[in-house]
């Protein structure tokens, strides 16, 4: 059965742009357009150049891709021609290989948002368009309001698009601008458009999530024969955000009747790269991931209720609808209340742990988990932490170093100079066998390049001088903290999750809990520490 | 037009508990239902009794409620009666006016996980809902796997729902256990069984967000015939999650077809508080509220598109599907990049500053609030930061304090007892007028239900003594902070958010940023203080 070929359109740098707290970079924008690529996306639309600094830099400089490079822009504003409207020009001037402009088909919109009357507004369209074909690029025709304005004026709207189409315009997108739009009136009009005559080779669909359905719309929509969908990365967008390519793209490869369908131009090894390239996204706007993001979520594929836990162990199908490897995933079986003995087998065996099923150490520890989560602790994503949790009461191993005391001072004041400043100063004693080492570490602020702050003064104190271990721990690095105010037990205290990294590549999460935060912090380095000096076959002295 | 009855089943308190990182304890569970009963829902499913001993505690003191309160369990095990299952028995004594058991309808998942006969599931589940029927209880059965048993073998799968309904089930639930069943799927599966002989009025759906379409299938039920939808509140649930209440409810009350078919049980008017009952379930999970959700998202009707802007301020229905207020929510214009004056006014508008659209201090606003952004600012949120920055740049008041100085000093140590204690210090120096004041506030571990951590020490600190300010700011109290790491041009800073709230319930958000955490918190705690002091009309000495 030959596959049809379904386009896929990425909005990330333009529509997504419009999220709100959202700012790319020009050199951001270019390490997700290349990513896009690599794993076979058709259309990138890097921006709105003219619109936004940011977007001209970028198609000023635009990494050499394989997919399509899209301009976005709008179509020309009545009292001028095509060529004179200076807005489409510095669209034009970006020099892509694709134009994209949004133009209004609702009526409403045209009479009240712009104030002219529907015939220009076609008009407006048409040169548009033809501008574009004329100049030998491709041409896209973003249907701004188009289900609303279907439901509105269903003679209009279509004469809207058929101005497009007739003008040469490759893909004619139907854009549920507002996301009010639910399938069923999806399907139903799409129908009645290529019953007009515009075919579903040329359409493509743009959705919001603003009732929850984006992704639902537009696979409704392929299933009503349109052929593009645009979306974005993690579904980021203005107010809820549009269609979500990370999910939508696993559906297309893993789902029927999809997978043996259409060809989407992505191979199916790219898929696994899909997990890796929704997290870039988060980093890069420094977001916090969702978890429970369909297929690439950390908590996608974890499973807590003790019976499932039980049977996924028996055989994974009976609780996963795919295979988690598939998009770079993995399955995980968290600690909780639910989770028996089993849940922390399982847990214990993916982390490298050889462990007897009747050692008793176990219920010990999984008393001990319990009891830590009861406090604040949260060993979900502190992988780290879990471990070395794990060797303490498994093993009882001689500890590395033992920490005596730490002093922190932070500080604002002025200096010499009268400029204010803010300083701060660390004292970190350890004990490493019989010996006591004690480290200071002090950040003046003169250095405006240096983390003046307490918690990476007491990570340099400690990191400055531990002895014996001092080489191993020599290409440790804080990357990030994460902070938030939690239940422990009676009363609220800190939880901070530290991440950390090293040369060779690798990233590692670790906990502490405590009403303190420089207190938190503080036990989650030490827990940072003890684990690379784990990892990296340290010996306790 | 009679409408059809449409009734909602609420499982937030035990499948939502299955979400990874979530927790509720006995009291959290009777809030929950209170404010579920409060919205309308028919159904609150309260727990596993017997499973989980929150579960059983909750339901020997489960609040009065006009719901159905319902008890969850599974069909009985096969080899004994329902009457001599135990842990039957012990859903049974919950004293519950509703039982919903969970019981296999997937042939797989009987031979696999169970390891028993077709016949005997299929007399398990019959047995079981007898036992629940002849106690006069209402009885409803939840099939697992429904979807994906239907496809693998659908004569048994009809037969395990037919023994429920022949047994006197007032519902049979469909759950797609997995998550990976498509709407047109669920469209056709249900036409089948309506077919066979179980009507829709009977028929409830409970699905799974594993493809992002638990909303859309719910949704897709209804259209079949189903007339029960189970689903959590914000979408809360094991892996991707349930059906989003939070995100149906809405619909199903303000969108065609459903509005004018369907009766939900929930008036009009209540569904203002839903938004507050999203936040309510986050606040009490200590959850990050998600941004983007439908209707009640922070974001859900947030404008940043300078073109969306503009047209809104014209007519809200050109980019707004439903009006917010419907759901207790409301219209923001963020600042960004890409906003113009037009954005800022309205933002400044809705404060309350009433300022001359052609005041020059507005576009002196706008650039400081941009270049404030590169450095790693976020007035998104921090609402009063914003509103604090506007008052100074349009209108240069007179600060009511200036900070000298300030000194925090955290250890830990051991104590006379030999005890390791951890202790915070602060000293700040504010000068009001032409006196200089300098404060001191200690915290040394003794009382364990004080905060310790240097944060609180300077927030007691600044709070003690600000002469003729302090009545003001005295039922001050930090309730919440956020820390991120960002970007702040070239390096990275650390950028803090604090909530404060006082007695009169106001809550508000102030931001600060910087590399050390202690300068970003005290310049958020400086900020959320003056715009206590602003608020309560603190005149400047």
């Amino acid at each position: 059965m030959t596959k049809e070929r379904l386009y896929l359109y990425d909005t990330t740098l333009r529509d997504g742009q419009q999220t709100q707290g959202v700012q790319f970079s020009t050199s951001e924008k270019q390490r997700i357009a290349v990513a896009l690529d690599e794993l076979g996306i058709d259309y990138i639309e890097g921006g709105w150049p003219g619109a936004n600094p940011t977007d001209s830099d970028f198609f000023d400089a635009a990494p050499k891709v394989r997919a399509t490079m899209t301009a976005f822009g709008m179509t020309k504003r009545a009292g001028r021609s095509a060529a004179n409207d200076d807005v489409l020009a510095a669209v034009m001037n970006a020099g892509t290989p694709a134009v994209c402009l949004v133009g209004k088909s609702h009526d409403f919109h045209v009479t009240t948002a712009l104030g002219i009357t529907l015939d220009e507004n076609i008009e407006n369209i048409r040169a548009s368009i033809e501008h574009i074909v004329a100049s030998g690029r491709e041409a896209l025709f973003d249907a701004e309001h188009f289900f609303d304005g279907y439901k509105s004026n269903p003679e209009f709207t279509l004469n809207a698009i058929r101005a497009a189409y007739d003008a040469g315009a490759r893909w004619i997108v139907l854009c549920d601008t507002n996301g009010g739009t639910l399938p069923q009136e999806v399907k139903d009009i799409i129908g009645a458009v290529i019953a007009a005559g515009i075919p579903g080779s040329h359409l493509g669909i743009h959705t919001h999530d603003d009732t929850g359905h984006a992704v639902a719309n537009s696979l409704a929509a392929v299933d009503a024969g349109v052929r593009q969908i645009q979306g974005t990365l993690n579904g980021l967008g203005e107010r809820c955000g549009n269609a979500n390519l990370t999910t939508i793209i696993p559906t297309l490869l893993l789902k029927e009747p999809y997978k043996s369908a259409y060809d989407t131009g992505i191979p199916a090894e790219k898929l696994e790269s899909i997990r890796k390239l929704s997290r870039l996204l988060d980093e890069i706007l420094n977001r916090v991931p969702a978890k429970q993001a369909p297929y690439v979520g950390a908590s996608a594929f974890a499973h807590k209720a003790g019976l499932h836990a039980s049977a996924i162990l028996k055989d994974p199908s009976t609780y996963e609808h795919v295979d988690p490897a598939l998009v770079g995933n993995s399955r995980i079986i968290p600690m909780s209340n639910q989770a028996g003995q089993s849940n922390l087998r399982r847990r214990l065996a993916d982390a490298g742990f050889d462990v007897d099923p009747k050692d008793p150490a176990l219920p010990r520890l999984l008393d001990e988990i319990k009891e830590r989560e009861a406090r604040g602790f949260s060993y979900d994503t502190a992988q780290a932490s879990f471990e070395l949790l794990a060797r303490e009461v498994l093993y009882t191993p001689r500890p590395f170093f033992d920490v005596d005391r730490y002093r922190v001072i932070t500080e604002r004041r002025r200096n010499a100079k009268g400029e204010v400043i803010s300083v701060s100063e660390a004292v970190v004693s350890v004990w490493i066998g019989t010996q006591r080492v004690t480290s200071f570490y002090e950040n003046d602020g003169a250095d405006q390049f240096e983390d003046a702050g307490p918690v990476n003064a007491l990570s340099k104190a400690l990191a400055k001088d531990l002895g014996p271990y001092q080489s191993i721990i020599e290409d440790m690095e804080l990357v990030d903290f994460k902070v938030r105010i939690t239940n422990g037990g009676t009363e609220a205290v800190t939880r901070v999750i530290i991440d950390s990294e090293d040369t060779s590549g690798r990233r590692w999460s670790t906990v502490g809990v405590s009403a303190n935060i420089i207190d938190a912090s503080f036990d989650a380095l030490i827990d940072a520490v003890n684990w690379k000096l784990v990892q990296d076959g340290a010996v306790a002295v």
